[in-house]
């Protein structure tokens, strides 16, 4: 406390001091960087970038970049190893980050997935994904988020397709093909009200919090608009080979794995005519961009080094051939995130692979509902459905016996179409596709079934993350099924004690693409014939168009494991004569299909009707515009029968194919039914819900539902599966 | 830049100013707490604790703690919420961290996997675990380390029996039972030269990097002790129901699910006779703790304020009944470390419980063979065998055609021995233990096995980590399951492409604890005699003492996967007459059982002797201490056989028991006997594994080992299972 009267000199003296200190202390010396911390831009020389810190000389060329040579957090945005101290400020507890992401074909929308899985992991903020498809990635894509339901998250879609006429100009060697050029389009692809957004690639994997990525806006002068990490390979030095003449770049040049893009600050400077303009002198010199948008990227920052704000090596750790990333990441305790951009992704060479390997199958292998996490405080919009699910699992009563199927019930699994890729059939006419559901422990079927059904197939498999990269491993060793473009797989991420059998059988039926559908089921191989024949009868019979009917293919069974399938009908009646053969559940179960006739059948020449009655479940051919199955059906029991009642209700014709025929082989009891035969719990529930079942179906049919009341009302035997 | 020769007043006074300047902005005001940021002690008062921080005022009692009633943030550690800015600083790079847990019996076992498994995922630092176990745990916990070979963490294990007694006086009506007082025990238990730990609960998961928390010791002042985080319930303040008397407690009290601990200055403190002291006092009104060791530790902080420094209270967000946590969580961007403290566990009532076992769940389920990381740039000592291990290793050739096969034979999979609680048996001279190994897909055969066999069993389960919590739900729901105390689960965690048979039946074997095995396959039902039969057999034949020998039991098989089981070899030579049963492989593989001698046992009345022969592989009872399994036959194929020509070549006898017989049940073929059947280079793998397993044989038997050759040249049928 200064007395008071003393002469102004000294106050003023005093207060000049006070102004240096505070100088001293807010811009410089090693206390300093404090405004950082305050959110304030980082406008005083000398403070930031740091010392350590890649910089743009007022010369235009880059000084060899210490990220690389020695400590890679000495740079905004690290707060362990800077000596700066304090991290740049996280955006506000619920600010909206934006993220855009080109994503094209089946394989790049499963890397997405993971990349996402992996942001959402560590995010504490809403996020809006801006996601740049074809319609392949979009059909995905769509599906996925819709039935993913993660709160605090938005999806906003680009149509790929209407931007390839702005890049399909320039010539490109990258494996990332056209749609790696389209990065260079977002500032006027996304909406003009969009200022910042973080570009990422689909091969990157977050280690952390995206809102310290988005908080490295804040230290961006008044002219920078792209932050970038460099390149931790020597490609842009060139001479890397004899004749390797790579594009233009600030020393190492840049990675555009990773952007940090002030969108409104690009379409001021005219970004559109500046990477044109670049890109097109180059090419007059250069053949074509060896690294897609990469190239033209750097030569456009070379011309206008004051567009770029370098970023800490951690957060673009790349993993390419030849990489020098280690020199970033030894001396790193945080990485922030991992770039697999090596052609060869995981299988790269490189002496810590199995770090970064074993950090990415985390997120590969996550189990993505357990992201469905509400963010506290953050009010945002429920996803859609989100609320109305959220009021009937709330009116749930745990204390009801049958919770777990109401729960099962109401369930929204999560569901990934065309898991692999797929050509949809050239359309035709009367064409059927197989129908069917598994789980794990029916992989093995899948190489006997391509065998016995040459036609196209929609599968809905229900499986956890794991297990669906064990299933594309399977394939990709089996020549059989890796061969087939023509069956798709649909992945229904598994969730809940209960078996989904008929949500299951809904994903399959929905993605069928053929006019026509064969319903069956994975434990059966069809005739070697049926596909054939089945397109054959379609055809005559004039199914769909004249008629409304489903075709019933017969069911038989054997119940050794290894037998040699009959080729013709003339071979099963012989097999069936020796008893090496059965019809489908004849000794269990015989209701299931007598309506079928098979002494009838035996001697059919020509398709035949058949009337329903109770518990009649045949394998069925219906247009693909068929009646859904009843998904309150989960677990085992009457899933099938409740469709073929259906069927009956809305008076399909049930004709049964003399020539088709199809044969269940045996298996172990599933864990569903042995608990289903072991529970009277479940079968009394299984009861309430062909109750409901008839109530819902008395108020659509009125009183032609009464015909299936006494089947509905009779016991079911606890001995089918 | 002071001009020089100015009057020296108006230097002092400056200078004044300069300190008063630079005290307010160290220790107060709003840009505050740099001495934070340096790592120095908070010594000032008014900066720390916080004035929204749960202190310790002159008198005692603790103010109403603003963590629950505002701002979780505002303490020490929480940077993104406090106003104070900077965080504390992290510890240096490499820093060893101390953690201590205390742990028995199979249930908190498996908890403090789960536990590690979160601290692993984030930590940055080596970490050295310190065990308090009882011998069951200690078993679980030293093979499950052991085996799973995390880099830079270190086990210490302390025997929880010996410290009963120092605990075993305080009547407790905690769940916990005795060993929740043992935390009271650390500072004498723990090594003299241990300064710091952090003594965590075994139902705690952490939400972040423990380095965070350990930066928290930085905080305390020089005579503090303990740092806790305030209780987020009213449990102390009393009067919660009718005669509610809790121990006292200074306001809400803390819990002591997370302390971190200065046990050296806990030892100067006299801290065993403090705590005994307020023990014995308050037991003199109190009939016993409720709350376990934390009713202890309250008492003690309520007379000793001094001792604590409070922690923010996202160090230890309580999920017990009618907690106040949410007033914690909701306000907080970073939940830190969740403590599941209620008795019900994940089943607690709570709105937003479905996002804290979400997050569970994350570490319940995640692959722990991912955690396997190495720390970049700390140099830490591997674990023992890592390096051997990583040699061998480096040494294969990718090329090799058998690769996968190598690779599979060195992985060294993560053992969790006694997954589920279970009673050894008692020690019974001529006990039998049935020994087997599964993976997912048998689950259902357990059942029927615990029915055919009420004697003890030990099997090792192939499973991920996702898959060992089914398995675990699939015995909770099964009442068969549950009763049966004398079956030991043995979990192996899958890795690698190939099953690693022989490995998982070594440890199923390595963990049977009577005098003899019987080495049975998951898929065989034993007649329902054959335990008590075995065990006469073995008293009569005077096995093991006085005979070396291999009882074989006779193994049949049905085609059938309905059909009723025999009651006697009179109802099995029946079946067999009829062709409902056949002799083990009579129509695939006849050799692997011919030696046998089907046709000699239908009239045997008496135990015969049978020759070796080649391929002979049958099902044999033997003394617990017989040859291993070779653990390099991975996937399918001559596993058993190479262990029957080991017996051999030791010169057991084979002595066929006439009333024992084994049955074995139809499956779907495996995923692993598909590739068997249908690669010519999986077959040439197996080759030359037998190759060199007859090169070993020759190495340890000599000249005998000729007898063996040409059976293991001749090429292994495609057929077999």
């Amino acid at each position: 406390m200064l007395p008071r009267g003393r002469p102004r000199a000294l106050g003023a003296a005093a207060l000049l001091l006070l102004l240096l200190l505070l100088g001293f202390l807010l811009f410089g010396g090693d206390l300093g960087c404090e405004r950082r911390k305050r959110g304030g831009r980082a406008g005083a020389p000398g403070c930031f970038p740091g010392p350590l810190m890649p910089r743009v000389p007022p010369d235009g060329r880059l000084r060899r970049a210490a990220a690389l040579d020695g400590d890679p957090g000495a740079g905004p945005g690290d707060h362990n190893r800077s000596d700066c101290g304090p991290p740049p400020p996280r955006p506000s507890k619920c600010e909206l980050l934006h993220v855009a992401i080109v994503c094209a074909g089946h394989n790049s929308s499963r890397d997405v997935i993971t990349l996402v899985k992996s942001m959402l992991f560590y995010r504490k903020n809403p996020l809006h994904l801006h996601l740049v498809t074809d319609a392949v990635a979009r059909n995905i894509l769509e599906m996925l988020f819709h039935t993913w339901m993660v709160p605090a998250v938005r999806v906003s879609f680009y149509n790929a397709d209407e931007l390839k006429s702005q890049v399909s100009w320039i010539p490109n060697k990258h494996y990332s093909g056209l749609y790696g050029l389209m990065k260079l389009v977002l500032p006027s692809a996304l909406p003009a009200e969009l200022a910042h957004v973080i570009v990422l690639d689909t091969d990157v994997t977050f280690a952390s919090d995206i809102s310290e990525l988005w908080a490295l806006f804040a230290h961006f002068s008044d002219t920078q608009a792209i932050g970038l990490v460099e390149n931790q390979s020597d490609w842009y030095l060139g001479n890397l080979w004899k004749n390797h003449r790579p594009w233009p770049a600030l020393g190492r040049g840049f990675n555009t794995g990773v952007i940090l893009l002030r969108l409104d600050r690009l379409r001021q400077a005219g970004w559109e005519q500046m990477w044109r303009l670049t890109a097109r002198r180059e090419l007059l010199t250069l053949p074509a961009t060896s690294l897609a948008d990469q190239d033209i990227f750097n030569a456009v920052i070379k011309e206008h080094p004051g567009l770029v704000q370098p970023l800490p090596c951690v957060w673009n750790v790349q993993l390419s051939d030849h990489t020098l990333a280690e020199r970033c990441y030894s001396a790193a305790s945080d990485l922030k995130v991992i770039h697999w951009n090596s052609p060869k992704k995981l299988q790269v060479k490189n002496k810590h692979v199995e770090f970064f390997r074993n950090f990415y199958l985390t997120f590969l292998e996550y189990d993505g509902n357990l992201l469905r996490r509400e963010l506290f405080g953050c009010p945002s919009q429920p996803p859609p459905g989100a609320e109305q699910l959220q009021q009937a699992l709330a009116q749930l009563d745990e204390e009801d016996p049958c919770f777990e199927f109401r729960q099962q019930q109401l369930t929204v699994h999560r569901v990934h179409v065309t898991f692999l890729p797929h050509e949809p059939p050239p359309p035709r006419p009367h064409d059927v596709t197989l129908v069917a559901q598994l789980s794990m422990d029916r992989l093995q079927m899948l190489e006997a079934l391509c065998r016995h059904w040459p036609g196209p197939m929609s599968l809905a498999l229900y499986l956890t993350d794991a297990e669906a990269q064990q299933f594309l491993r399977f394939i990709e060793a089996s020549p059989v099924l890796a061969a087939r473009q023509d069956v798709a797989y649909h992945v229904v991420y598994r969730e809940g004690p209960l078996y989904p059998v008929n949500q299951l059988r809904n994903v399959a039926l929905a993605q069928a693409l053929t006019p026509y559908v064969f319903l069956s089921d994975i434990d059966f191989l069809p005739a070697y014939s049926l596909y054939d024949y089945l397109r054959a009868s379609i055809e005559q019979l004039g199914l769909g168009s004249q008629r409304k009917a489903a075709l019933v293919v017969p069911a038989f069974e054997t119940l050794h494991y290894r037998f040699s399938f009959p080729h013709s009908k003339v071979e099963l009646l012989a097999l069936l004569d020796v008893g090496a053969l059965y019809t489908f559940r004849y000794h269990e179960w015989p209701r299931g299909h007598a309506p079928t006739d098979y002494a009838r059948w035996r001697e059919a020449q020509a398709p035949y009707r058949v009337q329903w009655a109770a518990d009649y479940e045949p394998y069925v051919v219906v247009p693909r515009d068929c009646p859904r199955y009843d998904p309150r059906f989960v677990g085992f029991g009457w899933n099938k029968v409740a469709h073929i009642v259906e069927l009956d209700a809305q008076e399909y014709e049930l004709l049964v194919l003399p020539e088709a025929f199809t044969i269940h082989l045996p298996h172990a009891p599933s864990l569903d039914i042995s608990r289903f035969r072991s529970s009277p719990t479940y079968r009394d529930c299984l009861q309430a819900l062909k109750d409901e079942f008839h109530q819902d179906l008395s108020r659509h049919h009125g009183a032609a539902a009464l015909k299936y009341l006494p089947a509905l009302q009779q016991p079911q035997s606890p001995a089918r599966d």
